[in-house]
């Protein structure tokens, strides 16, 4: 490792280049099994024959509420939504609280009942929990950590299958790229004007399972939360012999977004969402996919963004809409710390 | 609730009265359902007629080296153990870091080995992780959330039985107690003289299998940690329609940990333990289960601490060595924060 990487650097934490080196060079190095080197958004784990998806997310998000949500919401959707996205009917959460010391009882009481809300919603149980409290000025007000179990779906479709993706296939998108990071950097106080973009914030298992349930193969499914759109399709590109072209055109960013990045110098595909699907499929299954998925609340939206092609092996590439083409690298440094 | 308790105190995280209240007043009202009623080290899930164990912890201790162990140890034996006394082999971890911008990685690497150390002699899996790092000042270091899934055993020998809990029983407890609350107090700067007492964290999945292997029936498990033996022992009481009568003779208490407490003036059984379990089994059985104990590494000075008893319902009473008794109330304010 260089000298610049003897300390942890916030773009260790943002789900790009740095994290990625970190995840292989330490913890994959020293915690080593079959199950971990899949590195999917959960492990499948088979127990007594049943196959079981396991994640874990810990949530530092800042501020606390956002317009569209706050850290509750988002710590019972990010594991819903890391459990769906492996083909998993989510079932089981687990809530483990840092509070820091002083912090309004109040407060807590709203996040609470916000993520009991949110569970209820995507019909899963909160079944164990744990609260640490530190010392004031140890933690930055209050952090969560959400693990969760489901159980994979018998005929197993939705469960990642990077073999099966071959030239032409089509990327499916269920919306807007952008607005979860625009609408936390919105909240915070140094940019206290009113740009009217809301969180995605939202459990996108009845939208995932209305796709699966339809009998309509999907071959891998991913959530574009840290590094945006961008780097959950470079993570993927990376896993297989080919390229990913991506219509700068089809891909929906609401104009508060749009207009907000350009304000700040941001690119929306690489900020993160919290309500945002990416599927991968045949060609000839795609209409029918996308047709489902605009019945749905959370898939209004849904269109195809891009396809696998044979060139530019594990890359992706966006065709603009002047015309031209341009690779989009994985992330490397942090645009928005702290915003999951 | 309190005027005083309109914020979070410390002693909100100390495992005592005022964390009960939190659970009860906040964390049960809203995200309430039958299995998470049950408040046991880890709730039992039945999933396609499997019944698997689920548990998380997250672990803050202060400094992250202490004698005989670090962050990371902790963290495997904790939520190995939360999984072993609720009967359950303990199978599968995940890992989530909250790390502070700027911390060393060689450090970090240092924690992650020992980690990994410790699944492989406790025999389980990290199978998923996550990383998230906060700005400089925004956390203590390093904070490590593991939650747990295990297989509840198909004899269910061990599985909480409260309603089987009887006069006579007996309070079994594999070894001295307050070791590790001392170690962590002792490594604190403010406290920079050589105790030579160390932490007892340790796995007891081993130990534990060995006495449910030997069939004799037990009762119910508990492992004390945050707010000592004695609030462990007052958590099950609150439980029983019966008392819980201790012999502070038989209680054993290493020299060190005595003189630092008698120096400190804390009490050792309210003293957090990371390699402690306590085990309630009928008269009968109890015998056969200390000699069992004995065997294990982690068991050598197993001994019967004490009983259930008719008196004093729902209570804790120490027989103390000069014949009078002693109520031992649950913990209140917080003796040692960020222990575990």
């Amino acid at each position: 490792m260089t000298n610049q990487e003897e300390n942890i650097l916030l773009g260790h934490g943002n789900g790009g280049r740095l994290m990625q080196r970190l995840i292989s060079g330490l913890f994959m190095a020293h915690f080593d099994n079959e199950i971990l080197r899949e590195q999917s958004d959960a492990s499948i784990l088979n127990i007594c024959g049943e196959e079981i998806a396991f994640t874990t997310d810990s949530f530092v998000v800042d501020p606390l509420f956002f317009p569209g949500g706050n850290i509750g919401k988002l710590a019972v959707c990010g594991t819903v939504n890391d459990l769906s996205v492996s083909g998993a009917e989510p079932l089981y959460l687990s809530v483990s609280f840092i509070i820091e010391e002083g912090f309004p009882i109040a407060t807590l009481e709203k996040i609470v009942v916000s993520m009991a809300e949110e569970a209820r919603r995507a019909g899963v149980l909160i079944v164990t929990g744990d609260t640490k409290v530190v010392n004031r000025g140890k933690c930055d007000k209050l952090f969560i950590n959400t693990s969760g179990i489901g159980k994979i779906r018998k005929d197993r479709n939705g469960v990642v299958r990077y073999n099966d993706i071959m030239p032409g296939d089509k990327i499916i998108l269920n919306g807007p790229v952008g607005d979860h990071g625009m609408a936390v950097m919105s909240a915070r106080e140094s940019f206290s004007f009113r740009s009217g973009v809301e969180s995605d914030c939202a459990s996108l298992n009845g939208l995932i399972s209305n796709v699966l349930d339809s009998h309509s193969p999907v071959k891998i499914m991913r959530d574009p939360t840290r590094g945006g759109l961008a780097t959950a399709l470079n993570e993927l590109a990376s896993r297989i012999p080919f390229g990913i072209r991506l219509e700068e055109n089809a891909i929906p960013v609401c104009n508060g977004v749009r207009a907000l990045c350009e304000l700040l110098g941001f690119d929306p595909l690489y900020i993160a969402n919290e309500g945002k699907v990416i599927l991968v499929t045949g060609e000839e299954e795609s209409r029918q996919i996308t047709e489902t998925m605009k019945q749905h609340e959370q898939g209004r939206q849904a269109c195809v963004i891009g396809e696998i092609v044979n060139d530019h092996p594990g890359r992706v590439v966006l065709q603009t809409m002047t015309g031209s083409t341009r690779i989009l690298e994985t992330l490397t440094s942090d645009q928005l710390p702290r915003i999951c």
